[in-house]
């Protein structure tokens, strides 16, 4: 049986959800955007309350303040951080100088923002499978020789994960310039790629981009990224969203690390103007609030046990193993179909995987959320009757 | 007497002005930035409380409500309309397009974000000089044979303005696709030009961009939109905004009314999620605000009326007549010194125009604020002494 309707191609998208469930958007239970369930914080509400008497003024362009507060996060000197409109923002002129290059190495399956991006500015795409694995034994990107399974000690922080070997063409072999974007820990896998197998990368292309919008779900001794790395090579760009973390998706707010030039050069590309004051002011406070971060950091591990053991545990679903906040589920049943049938019953969104064509209908995503949360999932999951084609096929 | 630093390329940049006043940047009155000083209202501010909620949910990317609100205003069909974040960011992806021309006609002095815009793509950029006239029978642009005066009857909206006459290169004649970027009322000098004096331009060139920014300012009846044709043009642009009549340029809202097609294009080069979901509520809720809107329209004429006559009073100062809410204004002093002394003295911020070539340190823009305000302006004008080699040097 076909759908009825397309879905939305990313996450979140709660109105078209609350028209097929027949319910408001605010009714949905909503397990297909990766936000943390615990925010926004406190701190996020008040400074945005304070701050509204600013809205008659524009915001300083220079950000002055704001730079000051996340670069002293990151050991840094304000001029290496860009904020934005969110990190998509950010992505867009990212994808802008990794489209002047040669080709762009993607790792796929990719959130579909970088597909958008990449492809304003006619970059040369070269599509890098990921290889999935699960219980089942079913993996994607099995086909390709000396890929399979390349990746699958990338869940922890070993030594010398083979990332590289990922990569179809070697870069310091081949002539012309090339960029590498890649999203660490990656979305909609979860895998986390350890620092060390990323280093060798910075050598070998002309520009390495990566987005670490979900690095800080992981506690910091557990964190893989290479801000710290920044200062020695110009040629890496990392990405950072606080609107997972702090659950403010609606306000907007990322940025980037970078060489001083290159983010000169897009702050000339982009409005001068570009951070909301509002969302300006959240990021300065939610930053320092360390009680909800900590308390963040407390409920993710067991809250994401506890999801993957439930979901491990229904015939015919198989959850990958997720170091971020969410967790790929492959399904034999017909996705699209549980989906539907789980908001219609249950008013509950899950993440479909077709937008990503490696996916496609035998997968999908669901965000980590409280533990009574997760068991409502779970319990749904439990009661979806035979007749949707789904649960009852595993069985 | 040189500036002892450099000044900000934009009006509003508090924090520049509230160091070198020695204040706070909430004690500057800021006559900078040309922002209504009646908002905003609080119909914005209730909206924007009444949302905070909806902070954890990413905006709907088809901002659908939103999208059929404002074309309701300008009875259109929603897909004839794209909401940004600022009209600034609407501008980034106009220019794009314009530098995908063989050249961009540009009116100057011209707001400086159009040349960020232009040049973050490499547009090939023809200034076409706009005559400036005062009192003093100074003009810029006079030795520019046939342009001399050539729109001084465009404050008024006149039928046969001979804005074309302006145009270095007739593009019917030229074979090269030209486009042409202008914002009306014009930006620093107020001046309007008719729809009549527009119309024959939209037959002449590839792609016209109006930046109607301040049009709400005026009341219906003397408003030169040309929203109305847009539907029967392909190559016309309107961009709109809210932020300065409404008075939350903190917030960033615009809007661009254009072919679906050109949007739909637009809206896959830039992030899916632009607009903040508290400026789209707000949004939402002050186009309905008819109250504030009249309050706007009875408190602007008496006060810019009041603001011209107090300036043209005054000895070495002239005021340009103006349909919006600033004024231009040319000084036989120095501007940036007396800027200065404003600052330190009255901790008044005006907007110079070092960031206009053409207009250089003779010139300075006001907003027009509050009677009071606005008196207090003027007395602050007339109190400055004569060592700042300024008011006195005309005197």
């Amino acid at each position: 049986m076909q759908p009825s309707r397309r879905t939305p191609g990313h996450g979140g998208n709660l109105t078209w959800a609350a028209t097929l469930a027949g319910c408001s958007p605010f009714d949905i239970l909503d397990f297909s955007a990766s936000i943390n369930p615990l925010g926004p914080p406190p701190s996020a509400i008040a400074a945005i309350q304070s701050s509204l008497n600013d809205l008659r003024h524009y915001p300083d362009p220079g950000y002055i303040h704001l730079k000051q507060t996340l670069a002293q996060l990151h050991d840094l000197s304000p001029d290496w951080i860009l904020p934005g409109n969110g990190s998509a923002e950010l992505l867009t002129w990212a994808s802008r100088e990794l489209a002047d290059l040669n080709a762009t190495h993607l790792l796929t399956p990719a959130f579909g923002d970088y597909l958008r991006a990449l492809k304003a500015f006619n970059a040369n795409i070269i599509p890098c499978p990921l290889p999935l694995t699960d219980k089942d034994d079913r993996s994607i990107g099995s086909t390709e020789i000396g890929l399979d399974r390349a990746l699958s000690d990338s869940l922890l922080p070993t030594p010398h994960s083979p990332l590289s070997t990922l990569l179809p063409i070697h870069p310091s072999t081949h002539p012309l310039p090339t960029g590498l974007l890649l999203n660490n820990p990656h979305n909609p896998t979860g895998k986390l790629f350890p620092r060390q197998s990323l280093l060798p990368l910075l050598e070998q292309y002309a520009l390495v981009v990566i987005d670490e919008a979900f690095m800080d779900f992981l506690p910091e001794d557990e964190q893989q990224s290479l801000i710290d790395r920044v200062t020695e090579f110009p040629n890496l760009v990392i990405l950072r969203s606080l609107t997972k973390f702090y659950s403010f998706p609606g306000l907007r707010f990322g940025y980037a690390i970078a060489h001083p030039d290159r983010l000169q050069r897009w702050q000339q590309w982009r409005d001068p103007w570009s951070v909301n004051t509002l969302a300006a002011a959240a990021a300065e406070a939610v930053v320092k609030d360390v009680a909800f971060q900590q308390k963040t950091l407390n409920w993710l591990p067991p809250a994401r046990n506890q999801l993957y053991a439930g979901l491990a545990a229904l015939p015919g679903l198989s959850p990958l193993p997720g170091a971020a906040n969410y967790l790929l589920v492959h399904f034999r049943g017909s996705t699209i179909e549980l989906q539907k049938t789980l908001l219609q019953r249950h008013k509950i969104l899950i993440r479909d995987c077709n937008s990503f064509p490696e996916l496609g209908d035998r997968y999908f995503r669901v965000a980590v959320r409280t533990e009574s949360e997760n068991q409502r999932l779970l319990d749904a999951l439990v009661e979806v009757p035979p007749d949707v084609n789904a649960l009852s096929d595993a069985s």
